[in-house]
């Protein structure tokens, strides 16, 4: 029985991490950390955990945690991650950072787009990007995995088939992702207020968003190019949910069959990326809950420009599903355990 | 492994037996049955179902049927069900009935409030209420169990503790209740559109809706007394969840402790009901996609009368839950198979 | 034309009246009162306002304020009008007060339900609730109007023509409330953030929100009697819209056509009122924007109850549109200036 | 005063006209047509207009509506108008549009995009173009108005700076539109039913919407170059709004304060386009309602590429709003009688 800790447990994407891992029979919470709510019942913080979770929450002590639990993951802002690895405590735990602070080789790009130092850059190399169907074997041995950001994990895995085959001018992408609101966070704003977002959609971060270099780092180890995007997300009235909706112009003459078939045969075996059938786009609605990316890819003769699409649901592929996909790859468990729930409709 | 065979599996309820018995681990599907979408792919009709349900949708055959499964889960408008049991049927498998056929006791009662003709009031009898909680032993025995409506189960469980113990006026109960919109099912009507729910609410078949003597039937078995009630639902702009508030005048002097008391006592030992700490309101977003039921109770001194509350998922304790929970109860397994999925929040 | 300022113009309420008056052909703003966004635009606050609105956020200097205004709208919470009024401001300009500080006429029960001391009890009497329907001839001549709360409107509208004919029993009243999110204020707390208020409903504030003395109080005028009521607000995933279900036991025998004509002569002539076709309920979604208050009502002839239904925009009749209806009668104006827009639907 | 007639009245977009002439001073609605209402009280389908509108609904007898108004709005589907036109009905009359049917100069594209015969295409020449801010002078002049669609407002008005000043490719234009459900139609369809839009987003008709040749049409126009898009419409769950993010590669070195000053330009004067402050988005809940379309325009220097934003109430200026201001013009009124209502916030 993996024992496993939590820094950062009272967010949404902790929240779920605990949702998930209740249902996972090869693991057991035994650190709920928390910044905010510490000493108070997790309960009383998520009601939905009533009589399932009897813990009080703990504080942030790494070197504490260590002596108690096999795994940390730490869905905390970013830059903490980073002040707390140390190699201690990387020679005892595993972690799982779901902050960004890992994700990127180069720290000079880290800290220019999200405006910090790095706590620790001498581990940046030895992390490995958490993006499993990618990754894979590199992950079974990992001490610290960066576990990949909600959008930077649709638009990868939708862009992904044509990237690595070369067939997409890697300068022309232009992604226009749309979220919902559990990936603002938890935290007390008046712009994540329900009258502020309800009825309405924005675009932010235009030309600025944190995950922009990231999606770039992916893409170029995938296509063996230099890769330079447009990024947009918007916030979209619901709960849960990326889509994405990307473009680019082919490098070749292609035909809606030999697309599809690239995307068939990058997922062939891949449980939890599904390929839609030719002519269906995917929805969110119909990948909530679960830890499914739906995928799909459409030929536009007129502009010969390819339109990529992927749907998740970002608390669980985009969050916490994948850190568990993680977890089970480090702790050779079968890759899917605690993953199976089907998506919840409606 | 017990063969489940559904009719009506592609409604709202009927899919969210599928989803719940995907994850249960001694039921197989083994008949997707529909009216609308026979012969097509069941994922066609919900594509959450992609690569996790190959099947077809077939028919509404019961002979054929009885062949080849244990079981047979009937989520169909009223009055199929009572039109298709019969003698042999019963002898060869199991029926949960989700439609109101067998629920209440009186036939006359049934015809008028139903304005249908019943189809096999000899089974009426036989056919057991599949409230859980309450009927537990004779379940286990049954071949027929008339699965309570949504909001009979929401409505029964708020007021059961204060009922059995002569603590409140059965004449003076007033239930006021709210459900998400899955309730009104799947059919193509005006009134069900997006445009038309979002951003409203309303009251509908004020003091004449169908679940009025169900609810009552179940109350008077419950105090010993004759009860008459006003049922007022409402339509809130949300998928799931069904919320009561309930009110009755008190037979004597009361203390808040008293009756707290009783409902702990009243669900002592019950997976399924939660009786919330002192001064918590239950509120849908905590039993989302779980088979909970929270409830509890306020008293008012100045107006001598308690509010019953409860809050629950209307497509899974009041539909496809409490059937997987009865089937479980008549096949001898643990009542929570299948049934252990957390809450999903937010 | 007149010169209106506006205490708390950067709350919900205090916005929709700013919406309002900019379509008032006889008034005109003069002062945008703000405590948070001081010396800000007010369209960098709303931004629906940006070219409509010009003005900069001033504070709360009533002195100063004095001079250059004829009506204040004071859109605080409760206790800032009642420590601003005094004699020599209301020698100056007309008060119009949408907290709750004069609503009550017995101080003692104002400061039990609100835990705060009164600033001004000497004013409670002159002042004149604002409820239009009831008050009109009062309201013209005062200096100092109380504008309703919204649920209070709501509710009294509702009950008001069987209250007044004594057709109802005062103790009998339950009020069941349903208000969408905007009357929670604009405050960032994480109870009213999008991901916690949507898909879910709950109640909240259970026997002992303040509104209701507010609301007893003013039935005791109407009916003559002590009225005691049960009154239960839930919060509802919507922004506008308010939803009374409300029960009583009739004293005497009465048929539907009866009741039906209390409601038709309560309201004839009153334009704000709608008293709905027989058999219809009201619904939000037909209101919102509005300055209407639709209403119905239906006998049970089994419990002998009637239900009484109103709805209603908490933002207009509920606040602002019911302010502007106090302003237009204070200075003489026809009582429907500036408030005839129709509902906006979808 | 002008008389005022609507085919198809009991659509989202025909009720939006109700809505807009009940507050337009110089303007009555004379026929409220209706295919599937016929005969039924206009506020039994649409409540919000009970006592605000006592007709009935009438069918589409063009011949006999001659007679009794000035100006016909045709919110219906695609391919009746073309049919009803004809000399004698243009010389009795005027028309505006409100589908299709003469938006597109070329019939063999119209055709081709709509899969239907063009049922007048001697008129499509006549037909003016009603996008006020680009054809205004010609509207005034016009007997048959082709009220542009939501996307192509939208869209045009967004691009429309810069196409104009031949500073994009205007071979490189990707348009990503959200919409409003409220543009999907009233028609009862399950695809549309609250559970199916609620908590989800989509794209649909990728490659294939039938705005596209339309926006390439006008866009054309607007820059003197043959333009081809990329058009991908969103559903997003809100009732109303339409959001547009569209990318173009710059044809020439620009700055941010050049591309800015375009769009300050192109709509100097203009009260119903927003140029929004430099850094901040359009975001549809500060349009609702109204008849504003807000735009903006980021440069990424990154890609050389810019990201032009719009946001407008696709019901309104997407619509409605703009059918009656194309009626202000037409009639010689000011442009914005009857228009001028704030946006409704939140």
């Amino acid at each position: 029985m993996i024992k496993a800790g939590i820094i950062g447990s009272t967010g949404y994407a902790g929240q779920e991490i605990v949702r998930i891992l209740l249902g996972h029979k090869d693991a057991e919470i035994k650190w709920y950390g928390s910044r905010s709510y510490i000493d108070k019942e997790y309960a009383s913080v998520f009601a939905n955990m009533f009589e399932l979770v009897p813990d009080i929450c703990r504080g942030e002590d790494l070197n504490a945690l260590c002596e108690e639990v096999d795994v940390v993951f730490t869905a905390t802002p970013q830059g903490l991650c980073s002040t707390l690895v140390n190699e201690e405590v990387l020679s005892k735990i595993k972690i799982i950072d779901l902050s960004a602070d890992f994700r990127i080789k180069d720290v000079e790009t880290y800290e220019s787009w999200y405006g910090i130092r790095h706590g620790s850059p001498e581990f940046i190399e030895e992390a490995v990007y958490g993006l499993c169907e990618i990754n894979r074997e590199k992950i079974k041995t990992a001490r610290l995995v960066a576990n990949p950001g909600c959008y930077p994990t649709c638009s990868f895995l939708s862009i992904y088939p044509l990237a690595r085959a070369g067939l997409i001018d890697m300068k022309s992408i232009i992604i226009d992702a749309k979220s919902g609101t559990s990936g603002a966070g938890r935290g007390a704003k008046v712009a994540n207020l329900f009258c502020e977002v309800n009825e309405s959609i924005k675009a932010y971060g235009v030309a600025s968003h944190r995950h922009t270099p990231e999606i770039e780092e992916q893409l170029s180890y995938a296509s063996g190019q230099e890769t330079i995007i447009n990024f947009t997300p918007h916030l979209v009235p619901m709960n849960r949910g990326i889509l994405v909706t990307a473009y680019a112009d082919v490098t070749r003459e292609v035909s809606q069959e030999e697309l599809r078939s690239l995307y068939e045969e990058a997922y062939r075996g891949e449980q939890f990326v599904r390929v839609l059938k030719n002519g269906l786009c995917p929805e969110t609605r119909w990948v909530e809950g679960s830890n499914y990316t739906d995928v799909n890819v459409k030929y536009d003769p007129r502009t010969r420009r390819v339109i990529m699409m992927g749907a998740m649901d970002n608390l669980v592929k985009g969050a916490a599903g994948q850190a568990v996909q993680n977890m089970n790859l480090m702790f050779g468990l079968p890759e899917n355990t605690g993953l199976m729930m089907p998506p919840v409709f409606p």
